[in-house]
């Protein structure tokens, strides 16, 4: 048995040395099995690019317990672990205000299972919502490659009656809360015109 | 030779594992050998639990290269090593408002050297600034125990003058451009009323 830690997943070393498939001329916009996490990296690095937001992700958290200081080299950690992250995993700037998001991604398609998201998040959630920062996620139904925005007021509300209620979020509930976003080629998630539609308007 | 990676500073393994003077009746208000970090982590966490703002520090950037996944046990990395971080160290919210910032300590008592920042913290800054976030240094002169809030424009200008002039910033340019900061014991290092003063009034 393998225990995989923190959150199931196996850790992937990096995300450009996945193997990709090849390329061709045409110009595909299915989702070419790019992970969730690599087309927001890539929409946000073209917000950063084009001048339009600042935001990033933060670096997974590890407890580091031996590193190494060889001569001549770079220090090289020996020995460290993966630490449960006390955040959501976005944040940055955009006319101003502050944005925090956590990007998540299903292969269920009639809803979205909860446990995809921890009491630390939601307490994070709630903190940045009482200092009247832009907080929500991103909901991926990867079958039917859709992205949602749902606002965190709504993730609280689902994650609190969980013990009560459901596991899990419908996703008429999602369609009737959330905000469906256009998915396109490059930037892939461009989630900014729903952010400016949800709290600029 | 040692190459200490990436800041010139070997890496401490955790905080809480480091020696501190034993803890006397006397409540002191001198630095009792905490480094600048634990001092802002520690007044971010006041400010978490009071709920007057949710600034965080973001985790040590790390290249993961092998990962062990033993029986029953969690995942140990096996490999990894230091990355420069692509933003500055801390950020977060207050009233609504993206606070980024970056904290750097001297024991030089005449000047700040410049070789604390690094040019992708200096671009990172300009990005904050250009999506209206605050942005700002925490400069620590830890012969004196004196911390400054310097507003990031000015850093940027010292930084990009660089080439042309002086390899650092001179104490009486800190103290006429930046705030000086009340030093206290809970908590230690009590920036947001300077944050107050100088981007909110």
């Amino acid at each position: 048995m393998t225990i995989r830690y923190p959150n199931g997943k196996r850790f992937e070393t990096s995300p450009k040395s996945r193997k990709l498939p090849k390329k061709t001329n045409e110009i595909t916009y299915s989702n070419r099995g790019m992970t969730l996490e690599e087309d927001i990296n890539t929409t946000n690095e073209w917000y950063l690019e084009t001048g339009k937001a600042v935001i990033h992700k933060k670096p997974t958290p590890v407890q580091i317990v031996k590193v190494d200081y060889p001569k001549r080299s770079a220090a090289v950690i020996k020995e460290a672990y993966f630490k449960q992250a006390s955040t959501t995993d976005y944040n940055g700037v955009y006319k101003g205000r502050y944005i925090d998001f956590e990007a998540k991604e299903t292969k269920n398609k009639t809803s979205f299972p909860l446990k995809n998201f921890h009491d630390h998040q939601v307490k994070h959630m709630k903190e940045v919502l009482s200092q009247q920062g832009i907080c929500f996620i991103l909901l991926r139904f990867s079958t039917t490659d859709e992205v949602y925005l749902l606002d965190a007021t709504h993730l609280i509300q689902f994650y609190e009656q969980m013990a009560d209620s459901r596991k899990s979020i419908r996703k008429s509930d999602v369609e009737r809360y959330g905000h469906l976003i256009k998915i396109g080629y490059h930037p892939r998630i461009d989630y900014l015109p729903i952010v400016d539609e949800v709290y600029f308007s």
